[in-house]
């Protein structure tokens, strides 16, 4: 447990970037509510103009991004448009890119889902994607496929910090004899992440719950924990829940505690130093 | 059980169109594999032309299309216009339109997304849109809320035709002593059905899978059906899996077994009407 994560792959990468600038995502989540507070037009100019104020702000001061591809997605392609254009700012800046777009399909559909977020050639290429796993893990293969040899990742949605996800979460598998939905596939997510994916695969695991059965140091992929700041975990929270957790393994998750500091950039990156240095405290 | 859908509703705007032009949904899934063997490019000019034959063929011949997102998000932003565009073409010539998106989150995330599909100012907005209950089926009310009193819909992917989504579809919820996550979601969605948002919700049912708990007559929903031709089920199976559903609310989606006799017009079409009036007599 608790080793280094493989040379080259996604957890390594985010594991460097860690040291250097500490343990917080910062969100990117141009919503109606925040464009209007910030004074931007509920447009996509208002997106790009948002995304450019937060890859400013953020660059340097945190190691990753992850915007959310719903706030642009609302305005169809033109949103869309904006997106790829935060996306390659951000990349530019230095700063690592989830893309947090929650897909997950099978078959054919999910190699062309895997092509849109992990495809270096695609204008929406981003370091890791965040996946839904309904459909099975095992239909998310396309996403390892692509990203592994790329040092890409796949995080996928395991325990979300919302109450209505524990009905489904908690299910046992197995017809009932097995363990809990969540920590089988926490379990699967560990197996893919002992081959030659190593460093590949990740989990959302909301900051907000209590510890499942599945011991987190053992993963070995990158661990995103929302519910950080706004939505209610603080420091001593996070600090129990990934107790053990390799270095550089835990991103700590925070948007509007964030985002809520805008408009200016110096508002932006303050805040987000805050939070870092918080996060950095707890999971030392 | 098996009553007639709420007038102006969701099913039954498809129960009125499936009573015209039959129970077949076709799929508009433009693959990299499919636009070679169309002769058409791989790129957004190709999903255009692509989604311009689909719409010419199935216009008046089936009552409900399904452009599957992804094909289209390949591309990035120069895709999401594609779909705009096949979108538009499909509603003009007088077809439903579910959007394959299968999207899930949460909050004010989820809203977007709401806002996304099924605004009716949005670029993508379409007749109904898929989605994913990993976060919880309470995760969706925005869909439901926006849908609802437009007549539009939500599928929610259910029971997946795929071998690898059986593990997390078939657990115990309620810690493994209550009904199995889709009997337990196909219930909830029944409980949506009766309420103010009368056959708003539907489900997502492969058609290739033997009978679960819930009896389907009574979803009070639209239930989609995939698995049907090139992937497995014939007109015995989707009979014997439906019977009893009211007349209208099961659309049999059939995707590659129809796509695979294009390019030409005409032969698309008359694929589509040997589908249709296979599953019209299965589902009599």
């Amino acid at each position: 447990m608790a080793e280094s994560a493989a040379p080259g792959s996604f957890a390594a990468r985010v594991a460097t970037a860690v040291a250097a600038t500490g343990p917080l995502c910062a969100g990117i989540d141009p919503s109606s509510d925040l464009l209007q507070r910030w004074g931007l037009p509920d447009h996509p100019a208002g997106l790009r103009r948002f995304g450019s104020a937060c890859v400013e702000a953020f660059a340097g001061v945190v190691p990753v991004v992850k915007p959310q591809v719903a706030f642009f997605e609302r305005f169809g392609s033109a949103g869309m448009v904006a997106l790829e254009s935060v996306i390659a700012e951000a990349r530019s800046a230095g700063l690592l890119v989830i893309g947090d777009a929650k897909r997950g399909d099978i078959g054919t559909t999910m190699e062309a889902y895997a092509s849109a977020w992990l495809d270096p050639d695609s204008p929406l290429a981003v370091d890791a994607v965040t996946a839904l796993a309904y459909l099975g893990l095992g239909a998310l293969e396309p996403l390892f496929d692509l990203a592994a040899p790329q040092g890409r990742g796949v995080i996928v949605v395991v325990r979300s910090s919302n109450p209505e996800g524990r009905t489904l979460q908690e299910a046992r598998t197995d017809r009932g004899r097995g363990p809990a939905v969540e920590d089988q596939l926490l379990g699967a997510i560990a197996d893919l992440n002992r081959g030659s994916r190593a460093g590949t695969v990740g989990a959302v695991v909301g900051a907000t719950l209590e510890p499942s059965a599945f011991p987190l140091p053992e993963l070995g992929g990158v661990i995103l924990a929302p519910g950080v700041g706004a939505q209610g975990a603080g420091a001593a929270e996070v600090g129990a829940l990934f107790a053990g957790c390799p270095a550089g393994s835990v991103l700590a998750s925070a948007s509007r505690s964030v985002l809520g500091a805008g408009p200016t950039v110096a508002g932006l990156a303050q805040a987000a130093r805050v939070a870092r240095d918080e996060m950095a405290a707890a999971l030392s």
